[in-house]
């Protein structure tokens, strides 16, 4: 805020490679917030049309629109037309907020790191993080408090691990990658010998293998494969407290809602969508692109594109004409008992 | 239990506030548990009728009944009859438990204080906690070990934060709020701009604001906004691996169970009951005193006081009602068998 | 690796204590992995029909069969027909696997033990670990980094406590037990007496008690009973997050998969099965050896052996046979429509 002349309303405006319209009544902006929390200095935006009874309602004198809003700014506020209004205000936002916390390069003295580990000399090891041998920590990588890296685990460069993460030993983390704080990579996995005298352990001696750009949400965990690998592919974004089980292998550009959970040796294709709290059984294929609604329980394999609801899980249209016959079954008892009338009367003829 | 005349059955009557109700058969009670666990110098309690079955067994010579129970005491055995059993009960148990661990005000040797952080003097800092820069902890909160407090973290007074838990930069709590261990307040939020060449993160700029006398049971997760404030109402109870997304308000005073999810931007009421591993998409509003049923997901708004059950959450009546008609069903195709077998009959004629 | 001789097709046959059949093309194998995954100097097994269409595909010369498989080898690959293909691999698995990290007995001066701690001399304690007063940790266990034991905990023999798991005061651990990374033992239980004015906590005085060879997945939480214990039975196994509320019984060698939610005070007989997102709700009985199917939701007791499925869950027959007559109700319509149109001609002669 250094600069007040970024902040008048043209150049915000500008920002965002709008178009200004109308006349905003201040001279400055001095924040940024939604519909319903901005104040008298505040921009904000409107992305949704859904949102759009909180227009007349919000204080902020200016508000970005899309490009082909049909209203015109009503007195007292102004209108920034613009491409992607929710994108756009993400920039603006981001001239607001406060910087992010800054993570030196260089090791805590209260972190403890192993002779052997390789820590490049741009990254951050934050206090109380443990750091086992031959582990391998990545340029600009941080590395927050109480985080652990396992033996022999690989993390790629420009990688964020945020505070109480577990990593277990030999794991691989690609580029890019943000683990949430209480991640868990490379546990075992759940699997047992069982018999009449109970259930013996199946020992879990492969790893998990994370792509580049993966975000995983707190407390997520994603278990190691009882051999060779679990593997979790570039792009893909799992929400919190998902649970990944062993030798599962998700394809590019998932996204894994939270809850979710998915069973050991289960494929996810490229692409698909898994909504909050569903769940996937084990050993299956789930196609490419294909959408599992919230809450809904996967069987059985998945053709690509499918998009499936309910427990079991079926084609969504299915759902919805089960559900709609059975809202009938009221009527169909009507109709049977007077069918049964008609036909006695008949019967008496 | 330095002074063993506290624990005769007529003190513990008089502690409860309760009329003592039969000879007790031992002169001391040493100890309280429930009815199926209590020795015979036990004290316990009876509050659910269900368990009612479980007094003729009990080894306790003394039990707490609610003041009208129809039931004078058997041979052997006393009641205290009391106003509310379950309630005195705690009372007693308290005289016998063991004081909770000391926590004495001071920063433990091992816990790492960046020097800008401001620490109240009654405040307890347990090893290996870290505190950054600028964050402020209140008079005589409780900071276990292996906790992480961020930049510009506010926790208020009389908090009680137990071991292992992350809060991040700038978020808020308030006044005598309790974390159970592995929660996670603050972490991004589940948000992307997604398009054909995969999804690309939008920044979560905002923070998340904790009310006076919440508490949040073990590894839960509270995300920050995308931009301003994910809230959780004053006197808000929510139990473990629950997760609240970006952007969520949730009222005063609910109930939220184990393993509910809430997606971003929901707006919860006042009073709100959400049973275990419920979900609710995103942005909807929920009325204040709404009650969603265990494993209900909810899909659209629901006015104050609704009662819904289900996959999509429905009026618990209309759940009921569909499962009595589909129950009919085989009775409906039996009926149809003979209605056609009849008109076939009368055919012929 | 260091003697060849003990990796040759005949050597790791014997090992299986199974026959080799057919000629393997290969001298030494090098390595063990899936079907899909085997290069062409590693092992592989077929254990599950379902995977008999990637026997063709397999690089591996080598594969572990059943005794009794109908095929033979197919040129240039060998069977070792053996009784359990499965377990026999992993056997041949850990071979090849590089050796679980060193756990030296030992408290690393990083650790913070408390002096009235007792730990085994054969114990294990890593770094930023939290021992507080008067906890015992038994021969051999290992607590790993960022671990916190509370007062008055006891951990038994030969335990493996990985990294940022929490044990709260009092509660006690038996022997061989495995605690997963971000495990929550002895949280208070979720409990409050509510009424206009909120809800005011029940003190949680119990502990929580875990039986011999117990294991837990990674952030899962067993919750300390209100008064008395929360028990979970020798040799359960527990999958992640889960949540196990206050005085929760289970009994022995029960398999609880992962999102599992068991709410308060119910007891689970032996050997029970709680299949994936699974739930019960509080103070029910599950009788021994019964199995809730992937998420359903129980609702009331069960008897021993019950099968069930869905929400409520219900006899997985019953399941099926609603499921199936709902299928049925297009037809039923049908029907229903062509009965009344024959019934109005009919009424018309």
């Amino acid at each position: 805020m250094s600069q007040p002349s970024l902040f008048t309303p043209a150049a915000l405006a500008a920002k965002t490679a709008g178009r200004l319209d109308g006349l905003c009544p201040v001279e400055t902006i001095t924040g940024a917030a939604s519909l319903a929390d901005a104040g008298p200095t505040d921009v904000t935006f409107l992305a949704n049309e859904k949102y759009g009874h909180l227009l007349s309602a919000t204080q902020a004198p200016l508000v970005l629109v899309p490009v082909d809003y049909p209203e015109p700014p009503p007195q007292g506020k102004a209108w920034v037309r613009c491409q992607n209004p929710s994108k756009a205000f993400t920039a603006l936002v981001m001239l607001f907020a406060p910087p992010p916390p800054a993570r030196p390069a260089g090791i805590h003295l209260a972190a403890v790191v192993d002779a052997t580990a390789r820590i490049a000399a741009s990254a951050h090891i934050g206090a109380c993080a443990v750091i086992a041998a031959n582990a391998v920590i990545g340029e600009r990588t941080i590395v927050m408090p109480g985080t652990f890296i396992g033996e022999n685990a690989v993390i790629g460069d420009d990688c964020l691990i945020y505070p109480n993460v577990t990593i277990r030993e030999r794991c691989i983390i690609g580029q890019r990658v943000i683990l949430h704080p209480g991640v868990v990579i490379g546990a075992d996995g759940f699997g047992y010998d069982s018999d009449a005298t109970g259930h013996s352990k199946i020992p879990q001696l492969g790893i998990v293998e994370i792509g580049d750009d993966v975000e995983i949400g707190a407390n997520s965990c994603v278990d190691r494969a009882r051999f060779g690998v679990t593997r979790i592919g570039d792009g893909t974004k799992i929400d919190n407290l998902v649970q990944i089980g062993h030798n599962v292998v998700t394809g590019k550009a998932c996204m894994i809602v939270a809850q979710v959970g998915i069973a050991g040796s289960t494929t996810i294709g490229n692409g698909v969508v898994l909504a909050g709290q569903a769940g996937v059984v084990g050993h299956l294929k789930v196609g490419d692109g294909a959408i599992v609604m919230a809450k809904a329980g996967v069987t059985k394999d998945l053709p690509p594109k499918a998009v499936v609801f309910g427990m079991p899980a079926a084609d969504r249209r299915e759902f919805a004409r089960d559900a709609m016959f059975i809202r009938k079954l009221p009527e169909i008892c009507a109709t049977l008992k007077k069918l049964q009338s008609e036909l006695d009367a008949l019967k008496k003829q």
